[in-house]
């Protein structure tokens, strides 16, 4: 099977995530990585390219001119991966789609409203395919949870708690990764609720799979001078009837990124959360808790399909994030070469994308009347 | 030093809370237990007098009648701990006070408002000392978070996540403890808002020396037929600008007791859960997360003071009930015998009474809104 | 039901195990310390005794004097705690057996074999009972392991791995404890394997219910001019084929009291730290880790017989120690006055004494042969 | 930078550790994998082939022809990886070396000392390099413990403890992974000793930077009919004075892959468990004990180097795996390039394969002389 082709916007030296979609994409064979409109300063540009081993006529400086490039070339790009800051999804996503290539996005969807539509308008007209890295949903154990909740092992939802705290932001900085993410202008109106908030609050809504009816958000900003705010409290109603509580913060010293999701049903409840990634525990009332880990007693068809190595030896944030990859490549060959799709692929993609952006819609709606409820 | 003698309204046969406070007042040695109206049924109050070794004259069957005679007696208690359902507060409490005996009351103060105002007047009518045992607040790690706080280690307070979930109402169940607990008639109108919320609620406000200033609460009733909630969501507004979330629940498997306190300030955060009340976790932004224990390197003098034992030979519940015992004596030595009082001495009593019982309404009353917010 | 009186030898103001005796005696109402010869030193014998509410003619400053006087009164005393440094265990042991006194000894039984011998006869000339008080077999969750491989939840033990460290030794120091702990005229030849060796050791017997049949040891002195062990590597070989190490350490930075046990079978394994007392992991082969906590599901009938508070409230040291308290008040109550053995009731005693006085010599004799097996 | 090509020997279907080493070959894209013999079996080489996208020409159906072909190829492998069975190491590990390729062998170094002398004598003949994957030695905290320990963060070391406890052999079972490990014609004389004592022994040997004196063990074969031990227990002497105890079994339920490594030094300690990789405590004597994450505050040069992504983001066993893979790119790029080597790089290699072989029967003679002292 031949390996797909994956070009990159964004991601040029001294980003993050663009270096962590590079080894997702590359950790199971499936994906080269051939083109790039990796900065948009030129030279930055050029010498990240080939930094990175692109070959020079595939190194672009804008990605209008990539797209168009691309589409263009026998060997064109399969899929590009977009890890821009926020503002700078939908004008790559958009011409990417037009041109009819297939686009990987870093979440949020977008800054605004506005360019989540424009952007999903493109997704219906191309036909082309749309993933969401929203990666959390990539783990093993995610998956699991999902599949136990869907067939009845907790019974019906009561309760979901989740939390995404962090604390690099807890006093006023200034670097590359927190300059944007504190702009306004950049990131959208959400700080922490569209940074951390919506990777919360989609974790909750995949594994669970309810449907918020409503939400109620008391968002703080607590350094003085930020412009965006850096903690969320949002109480969640969900369709036939559990309720929540959704906190996160990039406020809250001792916490790296403590993503942790807990669920609570008539009959059990599950507990996992992202620092010890291999293990969730889970509670049938009246019974000793469990500790299921990844790969042991008790996975799970969901789980065993994404899962890389033997039960003990810990996979992590790239695997998780890998397994978005490894999914994508086979919804392409599916979609544009015809090879059968195995059981249970799934990414998160445009709903879900647009599902964020009403998050934080709401949160900010809902706070600025005083936490009142927000129909979703 | 003499032993103060202590007795008990309430805590006969199949009762837990009354043995708690027996086995508290006996640890170190302040106590003796010497008269007891343990049950409104007379033989059960007799038999079970008999089974904890009181002479046959103070045993009880009601407890005007105890107060009156104690009262009289030369030989009389110091203190009486009141360990009824919390219907059955108000009345031996007033009754007490105005025969001129300290109580001791466990919580929350009331089932009522009307009646917990009662009892605040027989208090300031009385001069006698009013303790309440919010028991958390007598952990040796709690005291010294509380002077971590105060002392500015953590700088301004700007979030706090408390909760304290349990399961053993997960399913329609009926026993002594379940009984009364979700008996309107006994309990008050709160159900877990008043068992445990109120716990909860205590704790961080004991240990941030934060006031509320509103609350806003989602109070829910899983369990079909039971007539008080078993759930609260409630998000807090503190003076000063902090905001916090309280969770306590009775419908979340795998939580036996899951008491667990996160402050986090300007400059560091603390994080304590009863599951593992010897440690807690410090940690200073910039700096690796410290591991503080009870005793060991750090420990304050306000922790220090309470710590029975050494640094890893776990104590627990009860040596932090006990610690109430053992103020509550210093307290009365001091009231009624002038003893100086030690530095530091303290017990929750009245005001923490009061605040729990509004602390109450103001989440029903809330919850009735919509969860609008309540001024507190 | 009336209460025992308790006398204690030793224990008197700056000891530490002393007043570790007394809260346990007092927790659940069965004792009355009432005696007591608590120092050598005839000012602090009485100065402790009178802070402790001793009456006067109560207060001895011997044992010898202390025994017989205790003896020939109508109240005297039903037993006697021996709380004093090891080469002070046998004299008072043996006077008060001799006058017809039950004991209650501190481990290790003695600083010498011959000691230990000499002690052993006047417990089987006296007819006398006899508790040692390897405390940490008090915990319930000890005895539920026990119980657990005795009717085989484990299948036939193959490998125990038990340890105990603690770093309070790890630089020279001098105080009160360290100072006869360290000294082999007042501990015995062993320091570290004596302290706290044997408490792992006994765990260990105890709950495996394994008799050891050799041991090979490695035993160190890591500070200079320390005059005992502080540090003790010791292989064990079990009758029936089960294979062991233990480890028991004063200079382990990091440590409190580490005490450890993992016991591992054909079927499945049991993991227990006394740093977390109330919870035990139990290990079916092929099956998801279970957490087993005090009171929770699956508790046994010789846990829950010992267990005073529900699942979720911390149990702790106190109140194993306690536990010894209240076995010995049944085993006392049933010797002297026929009142019928509850089901279960156990302590440590004679044989255990005993059993760690050749786990010392043996680890002392085989480190002296380059760790050469010794036959137990 | 161009990337360098992998050969591999096995790793055919079925296999595990030969998807680890492609894995991790890709994960930092240093690496393309382009030629394999990987299986002896043609048929099953051939559709392994096929199946990782090889060229048709570059599946072997043998090693020698392989070394041979790849050798005289313009573009021909940089390096070959060697995942077969222990006695499968020697043959091919000298065909290629004496073909002039470098190579990256599994662990232990071979089945017999003879073979792994062979081998010893081919390395320094050809003067190629001789990558061993002694993995764990790629976690960045172990790096950093290294580092801590060698700038004397720790003090002089006093006591090692690792363990390495498994449970997938605790009954007697036949799979492909299963049945070489435990065929002494396969795996060499040891079993557990040789394919997971060997892993712990090497990372406490890496990390303290101490030399073995001497060792005595005791090696059990627990599982009736298996021909190799499931289980040793090891005492450890080390120059300078230092002890330790290594464990080692497959035969402990609840175990993974449990390799945890604690060290305590005159003035500190440090503990790490592989089944949370991504942190490690750190416990100065007389101050709390500190958690340090990897990528956190207090992260080394050496881990830093070596980390991917932020803290908080876990990485895991594939990621430490990749980093030898990285190492050895840097290694060849040195060697066959001159590409200056950044500071710090290094992997495991022969030295540390001849320390394995001799810990492999210095256990097994030890053992047969009943745990006699072995000089190292």
């Amino acid at each position: 099977m031949k390996r797909l082709k994956l070009g990159m916007v964004g991601g040029g030296q001294g980003a993050f995530i663009g270096g962590v979609h590079r080894m997702a994409a590359a950790l199971d064979g499936q994906w080269d990585f051939v083109a790039g409109a990796l900065s948009s300063n030129p030279e930055r540009a050029k010498a990240s390219g080939e930094e990175l081993g692109l070959a020079g006529e595939r190194i672009y400086t804008s990605y209008e001119e990539m797209a168009k490039a691309e589409a263009a070339r026998p060997d064109g790009i399969d899929a590009v991966a977009i890890v821009t800051p926020n503002h700078m999804h939908a004008g790559p996503a958009i011409a990417f789609l037009n041109a009819g290539i297939h686009v990987i996005c870093d979440k949020p969807l977008a800054s605004t409203m506005e360019e989540a539509e424009a952007m999903a308008k493109a997704v219906r007209d191309s036909g082309k395919l749309f993933i969401l890295t929203h990666n959390y949903s990539g783990y093993p154990l995610m998956r699991q949870a999902r599949e136990m909740v869907a067939r009845g092992d907790l019974g019906k939802i009561r309760v979901v708690q989740v939390e995404y705290p962090q604390d690099w932001l807890t006093e006023a900085v200034s670097n590359k990764q927190a300059d944007w993410r504190t702009d306004p202008q950049r990131s959208g109106a959400g700080g922490c609720v569209g940074d951390i908030g919506t990777h919360a609050f989609h974790l909750a809504s995949y594994v669970t799979g309810l449907q918020t009816e409503s939400l109620s958000a008391d968002v703080s900003t607590f350094v003085t001078g930020r412009q965006v705010d850096d903690n969320i409290h949002v109480l969640l109603r969900f369709s036939g009837g559990a309720r929540g509580m959704l906190w996160a913060s990039q406020v809250a010293p001792g916490h790296e990124n403590g993503l942790r999701l807990r669920i609570y049903g008539e009959k059990a409840s599950l507990e996992w959360a992202q620092a010890e990634p291999n293990q969730m525990h889970y509670a049938v009332f009246g019974h000793p808790v469990q500790r299921l880990t990844r790969g042991g007693a008790g996975a799970t068809a969901a789980a065993s399909r994404v899962t890389r190595i033997p039960a003990g030896h810990p996979e992590g944030y790239l695997e998780a994030f890998a397994t978005l990859y490894r999914e994508a490549a086979s919804l392409i060959r599916h979609a544009d070469h015809g090879v059968p799709l195995p059981d249970g692929v799934e990414t998160p993609g445009l709903e879900d994308g647009l599902n964020g952006m009403k998050f934080i819609a709401a949160c900010l709606a809902s706070s600025a009347k005083d936490a009142a409820w927000i129909a979703f």
